[in-house]
């Protein structure tokens, strides 16, 4: 009895925390209750009830079947239902006074075999992509109503009387579920989009910002377990649970922008509101999603840069990545105030240039590494020859080898040893030299160069990642205009 | 008039490739059909109806309600119809009991407040993952009949005699749906599982294999469309088209998922087959799928390597996506025919070490370019030299340049350069000299070393697919132990 109680106690924290995590649900769960006793006690305490009779419970049925958690969702299924059902009512009468003329037994055939064409026709249309998206609920109404008249029909039911008391109490459900629905509480499905299209991008301006810091920072290495993170076994990387939503949304996205559509003027947006443009925001914003995992991937791949070369473009890095974040962030806000910034185009901007930066930066140093690797090595076979000597002669061997670009370079390598307080140099120094005793120079050279193409490739991802924030730029800014966002027009006039 | 004929036709069109496309939709829609007419002829012949009255009704929705594409879908939802109705049909008829003996007032007061109860109850209770997952349906029928048996109760409607009826008529309904969905023609959502998950490994294998070979390949310049491709504007992307379904079809596959784990034993899959291992190779493919997208947008982001470039690493390019893609080709073979391939290891073993070997060879070769472009530039810069010479020349003096790494590299070159016919040393000299007379050598060198960093980017994401690979073996190695794939005992036995 004691673990039953156990178990009956830890269902109820469940629900408790199922109702906590997201008010609207228990919200939503007692509307559906006020709904359904509301029309039950219409129904029986209403005179009229005795001329209706039996056909009372098809009001019941109705709110059950159409309340749904959003306004719209349920609004789909109301309207649906009643417009299936207005059409296969005047439908199925026509087809029973005809069959009325018929034999008995020819009654019994033709009933058969309108259902029989009715039913497969109905739901092969459902096979439509059209009226699959929206009318879905509506056809299978339809053919319930057809056939349930029909069959009724056929038993010398006054079937007319019938039809309309049924169409009567379905708009009586229908009626009570869609005020309740909208007016206490209203949870609206264009709301919910458009919070997640926001949330996804805030999210990914977070992953993309810890990703790239993770990368710089001097954590303990990373633990190469993210196979495990991934088929779902442990879930204690945040990077990947963040960005992780914005992945498999997509079909969240699609049913709500669908219900959305159904949905009447609220709030903040107005009739024919472009809710089909925050799907394209939600394509956009994937495919920089993609972007952003290959980068997490990098994170966690075999050959890695060792930390102190990372270190020698952390700035520059942590650069890249806050402008992109910042330009998500800035999309993210942009969606939630429904105001357009005038600034986000120019941080797109800036972080394009500070990618092609970054990019120029590293390719330009990855020259400068490669020519000067083989000659440092060479230098530091006798060992313990101090790191500031090495170092130096590195810079300004490398400034006399050539001409404007390995001299603007090496300058630049200087002025970074200048101002990280000598650190580039003791970094240079003991990346060149202190695994040599353990390994000979070939094999050194080789994970030496594997691990520069491991910080490029994680640069040039980081690039790709910039590059398609343009994409969800312009998707934003197509929304934007589409749906009348403040400081839209001015921004048409400054143009 | 004419208008409206067209507009017909093709919607007959329409529907006639809908069914040509997937015969199994047509065959569904003849089931219904079929289901449904049997079902209203049963009720209308049978001299029973008379008893049964106006709840036959019952049998013909439930035929309608329950009756989905696959047998699992249809075999979740009528047990749950009838286990919901069933728990439903006794709670309620002890409330009517229990009201019966209150006065008219209280049972009013009695009926209102326990369809409250349950209804926000049950509601509430629906959003349990768990329940969501399995049950959704079966508890909306207990709501449904909870309420309308306690409305009924209410109006002095005999409600035992109209529950009993209305069970078996809902039995009836039940019985010929499964019936039909599992001996006519059945549509197996375990089947449609496996083959989903065939098809998404056979795709990405293609969009792997293609993907490369565009990037070696002397296509004409890839076109900088992707962003109208990614926001679906135009599909004339193959590579798109086929990694596109893996990406997207998580939600499908939990859904079949789901649905197999209802049905009975059939074909080759037993009873308890392991559904969920599928849903683990699903997310591993998934993760692979990612790896393609990043190498698919390498193909159209701006910096590119240079044709002549790309055809230097040609040859191992390919290896490594052929290995990979007959990886995931014997991968998918397996699933098809559950007969474990004992070389799928091998092969990815070889894959590996073929994308180790594209790592090391390009990490050299980039040292190998970055050390001797500054000079080829110089060599060059009196141009019209001849080709042979400038790449002699080069290869010579880094040859000469150091000891044991380079030699090896150069000596790789050489071969390189017998073994194509001496186009490695045309591709070297048209590469270094042939834009010169345009560009200084400052933006050459930069342009140069940027379409280098970019060749190393495509070849690591192309060595973190190999890895991703790894995942989705073992995925499927562990389906394969769990739903006893044959050969898998063989492969016990040798170990």
């Amino acid at each position: 009895i004691a673990r039953a109680i156990k178990q009956i106690s830890s269902l109820f924290e469940l629900l408790w925390k199922l109702g906590y995590d997201d008010h609207r649900r228990a919200i939503h769960a007692l509307k559906v209750g006020l709904a359904l006793s509301l029309v039950c006690l219409l129904m029986i305490l209403e005179p009229a009830y005795n001329e209706i009779g039996k056909n009372t419970v098809w009001a019941v049925m109705t709110v059950i079947v159409i309340f749904e958690f959003t306004a719209g969702a349920t609004l789909c299924k109301g309207l649906n239902r009643g417009f299936g059902t207005f059409v296969a009512a005047l439908l199925a009468l026509g087809i029973s006074h005809l069959s009325a003329y018929a034999g008995d037994q020819a009654e019994a055939v033709i009933v058969g075999f309108s259902v029989f064409i009715i039913g497969a026709g109905s739901t092969f249309v459902r096979f439509l992509p059209k009226i699959k998206a929206r009318f879905d609920y509506g056809v299978v109404i339809f053919l319930l109503t057809f056939s349930m008249i029909v069959v009724l029909g056929y038993q010398d039911i006054d079937s007319v009387r019938t039809s309309l008391d049924r169409l009567f109490t379905i708009c009586i459900g229908c009626g009570i579920s869609l005020i309740i629905s909208v007016l206490v509480c209203p949870i609206w499905a264009g709301e919910d989009l458009q919070l997640l299209i926001v949330s996804n991008l805030r999210k990914l301006s977070l992953s993309l910002k810890e990703c790239v810091a993770k990368y710089v920072s001097d954590d303990p290495p990373i633990e190469h377990r993210l196979s495990k993170v991934l088929m779902g076994e442990t879930d204690d990387d945040p990077i990947y649970n963040q960005y992780r939503g914005a992945l498999l949304s997509s079909a969240t996205e699609e049913s709500l922008a669908n219900f959305a559509s159904w949905e009447p003027p609220h709030g903040r947006f107005r009739l024919r509101h472009p809710w089909k443009k925050y799907l394209k925001v939600g394509v956009a914003m994937r495919h920089c999603a993609y972007g952003i995992v290959a980068l997490h991937s990098c994170l966690h791949s075999d050959a890695q840069a060792p930390f102190l070369l990372r270190q020698v473009f952390r700035e520059e890095l942590l650069q890249v990545a806050t402008e992109a974040a910042s330009v998500l962030q800035d999309l993210s806000e942009t969606i939630k105030t429904m105001e357009t910034r005038s600034n986000t185009r120019d941080t797109l901007d800036s972080a394009s240039k500070a990618a092609r930066n970054l990019h120029k930066l590293i390719s330009g140093k990855t020259r400068l590494f490669f020519s000067s690797d083989t000659w440092s090595l060479q230098q530091t076979a006798p060992p313990k020859e101090g790191p500031a000597p090495v170092a130096d002669a590195l810079i300004s061997q490398s400034a006399a080898d050539d001409g404007n670009v390995r001299m603007q370079l090496s300058t630049e390598a200087a002025a970074v040893t200048k101002d990280g307080l000598c650190k580039s140099r003791i970094l240079m120094h003991r990346l060149f030299s202190s695994p040599l005793p353990s390994s000979n120079s070939s094999t050194l050279q080789a994970e030496l160069s594997a691990s520069l193409l491991s910080l490029a490739t994680f640069a040039s991802l980081l690039v790709e990642v910039v590059a398609r924030l343009g994409l969800v730029v312009d998707a934003v800014d197509d929304l934007a205009k589409a749906a009348h966002y403040k400081g839209q027009e001015k921004c048409g006039k400054m143009e």
